[in-house]
């Protein structure tokens, strides 16, 4: 099934949670699809990279080995990212199914782009060959000081090839994520990730509420 | 390092062997490398999907699992490709070492595009990203009918998932090499590989001795 961005009636809503480590994305994610589906819509959490049986393969690969090329990393993950789309995101959002995506195309734009040095266009040019017109109908951008994210992040034991990376390196991440929000106000919702968790829902539910009614 | 597809006087040549399966692309390429090193130059035997260790990985991730989305498919293999690009080929022709490579991006537009339908304007875009300006300075395309190569590739034992298509399948790739061979005469040979080894390496030694000299 080909990767589609038309929306309609019965299709389900597709959210992504984006920020650094340690924001809280998969704790937030949790709760967010307890509450879609108290209000009634059957929901499908997910994540990336993975979410797909040849998608989770892909992640593996890219989070265990490496050092890659930029290019070839940021094909990898856009790999990753057309077979979750295709097999697992599109055919849930046409079944009517809501989606709670951990990471998306804004986490290549951020690791890759700000923190690796991928030029934007080749992104775009990823984006628009593994997406086409598919588009998030809302980004959750869980926002946090990179020492703060560290800390939370490392206190859950073994970290992966992006964690072990330097304090500017966070520090670039969490810009670039701001400064997406900042480009597509439409799309994103800046949160306050350093509030504990149930206040980081209401305000989750507030933004799904506003933009997704 | 970029890949560049810059010559130059101390630049090495850049050949790449295309064809289907039991074309006898591995043994001519053993064959050629000898040569050309008897001719005085530094020489490197590789191979796609392959080249570099992340692009191995890569290889045994396209080829023992699957059936992936057409687009994801060609992605890995360009992520392969251009790891080996930028790790291997690109250093390599820069040392001034010539470089025997067997098979290279007309494989994934004759598998991937004639085999399995993916568009000809997503390889390209593909190309682009991945290759910038770098393009074989000679590409031997070894023809053979699908029915006999087929036979000298079972005839090995374990079958991959490629060579298990049925026999439209190799015939559609065995057409699209002859038309990347009729579109780019310049940068392309077609050889007879039907013919015994030591007469295949002769026609190849001739297109060599013709292009490269």
């Amino acid at each position: 099934m080909a990767p589609d961005g038309a929306g309609g009636e019965g299709r389900g809503r597709f959210i992504t949670l984006e920020g650094g480590e340690g924001a809280g994305k998969t704790t937030l994610s949790r709760a967010l699809a307890v509450e879609i589906a108290l209000a009634g819509h059957p929901v499908l959490r997910t994540r990336e990279p993975g979410g797909a049986p040849g998608a989770e393969a892909v992640r593996s690969l890219i989070l265990d080995r490496g050092p890659w090329d930029p290019v070839a990393e940021a094909m990898l993950h856009f790999a990753a990212r057309r077979e979750h789309v295709a097999r697992t995101i599109v055919p849930a959002l046409e079944a009517g199914i809501w989606v709670v995506c951990d990471r998306f195309a804004d986490s290549t734009l951020a690791y890759q782009g700000a923190g690796q040095g991928l030029p934007r266009d080749v992104w775009e040019r990823l984006c628009d060959l593994a997406l086409g017109a598919l588009q998030p109908d809302l980004t959750l951008v869980l926002d946090l000081t990179p020492a703060s994210g560290m800390a939370r992040a490392l206190s859950r034991g073994d970290a992966n090839r992006y964690e072990r990376q330097e304090e500017g390196f966070h520090r670039r991440i969490r810009e670039a994520f701001l400064a997406i929000a900042a480009a597509e106000p439409g799309r994103c919702a800046v949160i306050d990730a350093a509030r504990p968790p149930p206040e980081v829902l209401t305000a989750a539910l507030a933004a799904v509420g506003e933009r997704l009614a």
